[in-house]
């Protein structure tokens, strides 16, 4: 893992969110960031907060399966237990200027959530 | 981008299935290969060729997202274009040996596609 600095403000915010520290995440999240998540297109800090909080209040562990950067952009792949799925990995692909998060690009199945949802 | 084995190799594999050359994608993969997909575990090369052959018939279009490798593994995020769905995102972590990709974490949404199935 070579340390770059979108690759550092990206393990940063995945170490806050999955410590539950949505606050601490949220510095590395900028104000104007775009999301594009499997529901559709989130657009500034307020709505990514109201996305994740939900997600960071049923997270019971989080394991990073890898994490790669260079000077702007940063992919993570990660698995993380919740409240109602065991095994909900998840990758993200984050550009970043001055330290803070821009550009997401957030995969993840929902087909699980749903079943629990319904269940 | 870094140039490295597993990049080479993850990249060699994505342009062929996305050129829909699953022959040629399937020279990348490991006859033992492992595959955590949405649906479950994936054993063996027969198996994750039965579970791309469907994909890669109904895929219209692709574009790389972001691609990052180390020695042996790498992780690739690309959005595709498929027949039902428009925009499919997906996001791949790849451990490669001597060539051959014998372990892969696949994430991607699957609700799009079961919406269009029962569309």
């Amino acid at each position: 893992m070579t340390d770059t600095p979108a690759l550092r403000t990206a393990l940063a915010y995945f170490e806050a969110w999955t410590g539950h520290d949505l606050d601490g995440a949220m510095t590395y999240v900028a104000e104007d960031i775009v999301c594009d998540a499997p529901a559709g297109r989130l657009e500034g800090a307020e709505a990514y907060r109201a996305f994740m909080a939900p997600f960071v209040r049923i997270l019971t562990g989080s394991r990073l399966i890898a994490a790669f950067g260079d000077e702007d952009t940063a992919v993570i792949m990660y698995d993380t237990e919740t409240v109602p799925v065991k095994s909900a990995p998840g990758a993200e692909c984050l550009t970043v200027v001055d330290g803070r998060i821009v550009r997401s690009r957030f995969v993840f199945d929902r087909v699980p959530f749903e079943a629990a949802r319904r269940a």
